[in-house]
């Protein structure tokens, strides 16, 4: 599995990601692309601005791996130290260049209100050694620096940035410059199954993979995603094993094998309303409208989305939705009555021809002995089906608002 | 800024970190908490399932850190070998802990479904030198270590089992053994600037901070974050230094100044409306139920917010929200004449007192020359006021979505 992948490291620097104020997405994204390409992901690590750490860290990561990625710490403000520290890592001084200025005049030309000043124009002094890569999204440019055979690339901390450069320039010169060998990855989500009931379940087929695959278990919200993993030089025969592998898998499993790929749900119930030509449509109380953004995060999700009412209050439910208010006072807004009210009321409002219909407590506060926090009634129906389920979730509002929309999700797709 | 702060150093193992399957949103989680109570965090590595480069990465750790905190790689499946690889770096071997056992057996007597199997009961080995912290939450132990005065602690990567661990027993323990210095983070955000113009318009301030005070920049769509960081021995008299700076700082910045707090945009809304005792509804296309979605994460939201209509299909609009047909062909859906009567039609519909409407082409595809990918027009009203503005977003539909609702939350900002 570890045969001559070409090792990269992630180094990403600034207080952002140290003090918690953002979630490093950056290295996941790049892990993503990195692991496509077949490159071998082996260390992430981020620092402060402070030149030590940085290069006791390349220095570090030089041991381990053939290529450095370097993201933020670039910026025109005083914190941003990196580049005057690879220049003199490298034993060289930052020079000005005329094409870096000319890049950012050309930006600042479409953007209303920025003008050019010390601060900008410094961007443009590079260090002497380097390939500058031109930001074509930015102001900071991209720096490529070769040594022993071995790369370094620094690049802006900013995402849509970061991402520009990895995907039009840094991961085909990478490519040209190492010979990558092919890898590729096939997840299967399984429902149902504790992760250390399906490890058992499957342990027999998991010991006689072969050398040149491997197997991750990632469970989330209620689904383990089976991930597996295969290195070859040939894409063909790696990819006909592989598949072989998952065919005995899905024998052991069945139906509770609910993905063949590693899609997000709202992606594989999209695929499943459109085979069907059904559109649906949301009643949401309890998760605000997060079921509506997880469907309209996908694209050409207007094929299959039909709209949703993010209703609060039992006002909207009573006089939109045509929930009755009796059951509204006598059973409470979370309960199996009103939820299903919802889900027959959103469909015939919206003209749908499915829906999902959610009501509970998502908290902190708002919860009773018989009904604490976490306590969500969910609904879906068709013209002639309704299904209705309660669930417990925990106690963290977020938690229960993406573990509901989970469950809606889950739940529509037993009746498509 | 960096005197006698205890340092800490988050390890993550695994590799779903690494081939980018999840995002480390933990090590954010754990940073902001350290942060908050005086904890120094210099460095986060994430690292493969590899005995190796664990004890490489713990040994190295140790010499920058005081406190190392692993997160991860002790689940119940054989790719878990970390709490095996420290029980050999401490020199000792795996006991059966017969507390771990009774937790197990007593979280599964509440999940139905769950039964008792071999890889279960393995949790319940721990290192034998290592304090066994509880996990009320998962089965796989917390486990802690001491080493010449430092700490080290395994706790599970699932975030809520991690999180729990943390917030109960682990930073409390690590403020008992360690005595830890004040930390105050200050944070206002600014808008209508780039990064670098308000770097040179606050330069001087900046200049003049004093040596217990740091700045950072973070800027986001649109806004840029200003976090002022001290360190003291004594938190009121660093209270009152720090906002004196800050008052500086107010008054040279002015109404650019939209918050004074490191709080969500949509937090600072509900605060708002909260404040003038108005109710919000919202009435999205582009935007698909992410501005609900924003509103809604927010606890106790149903004070402010009424509620949200999804509407993507002009059918909808036309028979829901009263958009006139004529202005639909004529204009198209994202138009200012369309956006206005959605915002007008969505107030009146779910009886509030102001509303948001969105109507935008989040892309990938759905663009013209005329109206390309990211154009989307943004109307915020109330009964007597009504303001529509055309925005030119990019071509990432999740930016495009995620920057419309910034850019609607601000709008209403003005309105209030």
């Amino acid at each position: 599995m570890e045969t001559n992948r070409v090792k990269v490291e992630i180094i990403t620097i600034g207080d952002e990601i140290l003090i918690g104020q953002i979630v490093d997405t950056n290295s996941a994204w790049m892990a993503t692309e990195l692991n496509k390409s077949g490159f071998e992901l082996v260390q992430i690590t981020s620092i402060h601005d402070e030149a030590v750490h940085i290069v006791d860290s390349l220095n570090l990561a030089l041991k381990r791996a053939d290529v450095v990625l370097f993201t933020g710490g670039i910026g025109p403000t005083n914190d941003d130290i990196t580049k005057q520290t690879l220049a003199d890592y490298f034993g060289t001084r930052l020079i000005f260049n005329e094409n870096v200025l000319e890049n950012i005049n050309r930006l600042f030309s479409t953007r209303p209100g920025f003008v050019m000043n010390d601060l900008t124009r410094a961007q443009a002094m590079v260090p002497e050694n380097c390939t500058v890569i031109q930001n074509e999204v930015g102001t900071a440019p991209v720096t490529w620096f070769e040594k022993d055979g071995k790369v370094i690339v620094s690049m802006p901390g900013v995402p849509y940035e970061m991402k520009h450069a990895m995907s039009t320039e840094i991961i085909q010169r990478l490519q040209l410059k190492f010979s990558t060998p092919v890898i590729l990855h096939k997840t299967v989500q399984v429902f149902g199954y504790p992760e250390s009931t399906l490890a058992l379940k499957i342990a027999d087929w998991e010991n006689e993979l072969p050398d040149f695959m491997r197997l991750a278990y990632l469970p989330n919200s209620g689904i383990v995603k089976l991930r597996l993993s295969g290195v070859a030089d040939d894409s063909l025969t790696l990819e006909f094993s592989m598949n072989q592998q998952l065919d005995k898998l899905s024998q052991l499993l069945g139906s509770a094998i609910v993905a063949k790929e590693d899609i997000p749900m709202e992606q594989l119930i999209g695929n499943l309303l459109i085979a069907s030509g059904k559109m649906v449509a949301t009643a949401e109380s309890c998760t605000g409208g997060n079921i509506a953004h997880s469907f309209t995060s996908i694209a050409g999700s207007s094929q299959f989305f039909k709209g949703s009412l993010v209703a609060y209050s039992n006002e909207l439910k009573i006089n939109l939705l045509q929930v009755s208010s009796d059951d509204l006072e006598k059973q409470g807004a979370v309960s199996q009555a009103v939820v299903e009210q919802m889900a027959q009321g959103v469909r015939k409002l919206l003209k749908s021809d499915v829906s999902i219909a959610t009501s509970g407590i998502a908290g902190p506060s708002g919860g009773t002995t018989e009904k604490p926090v976490g306590t969500v009634w969910i609904a879906v129906c068709s013209e002639d089906t309704m299904i209705s389920r309660e669930f417990h979730f925990g106690s963290l509002r977020d938690q229960n608002i993406l573990r509901a929309t989970q469950a809606s999700l889950l739940l529509l797709k037993e009746i498509l």
